[in-house]
């Protein structure tokens, strides 16, 4: 009985890992939510169970908890369970809180990294978080309003963060409120670059550009929705 | 004629991605410096020119100019290139530099994005740079001592990076100062959990844990060497 926690990656269904294939193909139960989960079901062995425990429209959407009792009971029957997750399951993933609930019960664990879309989909934009004599530090931060008080005041503003490239994820909804954080970092200006990136890695993949002083009246032009993730820094403009 | 960057993945050789070795497979050329690279050899079809550029004791150590010239002459020579390098080409990589010489030659590229040490070695070990409540930040810097004054002066300094979890890579060496400059930053103090993690992904791979008043004298005891992660925060103990 064991639990492996696999990282699906950013989208496209090729930047999954060889190891995280080889989970798959092994697993006796896969429990996945993303949509990109769907695409590497593929991979699963004749007869494996295959639980689906996101969110859609109209169907009943898992707690943490529930998904946490499934990953329990399915390694107590002795399972090879397989827990797949869009990107990496360490960055907002809440793989921690999955990892904590097994060990509370003893079950065996193994972490299968995967590629985060918070430097790939930059990557594949062609936008590097780091770059030599212009960022030589990089800070990724979730842009989604906290869920309860407490996570509210620990979280870290974004008038504050300092790192060179700065990259917000989950916050293309609430674009206007980081913009006018951002304005109120000394490290940033109205011609900081930005960069809106949609739909990373996958067909229909669209990048809005401008900076800090324009970004949202583009975003409103451009029809910009979630998901998506918010770059900003001088590497946006460098290659 | 066309180059595709490659991140092979932090070390262990099942951590490259799908899309990379099919991109291996179908190389003429292939320009490869990391440890990991040699592994991944193997894919490669006969025939396919394999050449080392990395650094090696007794070996000619090759220039960033110097490689760059390879890649474009090989594309130019029309054969299908493929620059395979540790880790993320674009997380201190010099993967930016590689392409900013392509395109001024007007050399197709593409990108095809690693799993970074930045974020795997952690999560092998049973660290997540972010978890709910805990950490909803997390910056990777280098505390490698920049090469000239320019680029030293953009340095942001670890006494003021205010994410909740730094990442340091290639900081080993210099651990002692970056302790003293951690221990400046009014986010952290001596109880600060401290994670060194070597060989990450790999077989020998180890940890010495400690927290910022005596992770200095652990390492010294523990013989902790390069190559190595420094991470910093409380997540180093939270699962």
């Amino acid at each position: 009985m064991k639990v492996i926690l696999v990282g699906a990656g950013p989208g496209d269904e090729g930047l999954i890992t060889l190891k995280g294939v080889e989970a798959i193909k092994n697993a006796d139960v896969i429990v996945y939510d993303d949509l990109i989960g769907e695409k590497l079901l593929k991979y699963a062995k004749t007869g494996s169970e295959l639980i689906y425990v996101g969110k859609r429209k109209g169907k009943h959407s898992y707690k943490q908890e529930e998904i946490n009792e499934i990953l329990i009971d399915k390694a107590k029957e002795n399972k090879n369970v397989v827990r797949l997750k869009g990107g990496d399951s360490f960055v907002f993933g809440r793989g921690g809180e999955e990892v904590l609930a097994l060990k509370k019960e003893g079950i065996e664990y193994e972490m299968i990294p995967g590629i985060t879309s918070s430097i790939s989909v930059p990557e594949i934009f062609g936008i590097p978080v780091t770059h030599r004599k212009v960022a030589t530090s990089f800070t990724v931060v979730t842009g989604h309003e906290a869920g309860d008080k407490t996570e509210k005041e620990m979280q870290v503003k974004l008038s504050e963060l300092n790192a060179d490239t700065i990259v917000i994820l989950m916050g293309i909804t609430t674009l206007e409120k980081h913009v006018k954080e951002l304005l109120k970092n000394p490290k940033r200006n109205e011609n900081t670059p930005v960069a809106i990136l949609m739909d990373g890695t996958r067909e229909n993949q669209r990048m809005v550009k401008g900076n800090l002083s324009n970004i949202v009246e583009k975003a409103k032009l451009e029809n910009v929705c979630p998901p998506g993730i918010i770059i900003v820094g001088n590497v946006v403009d460098v290659l």
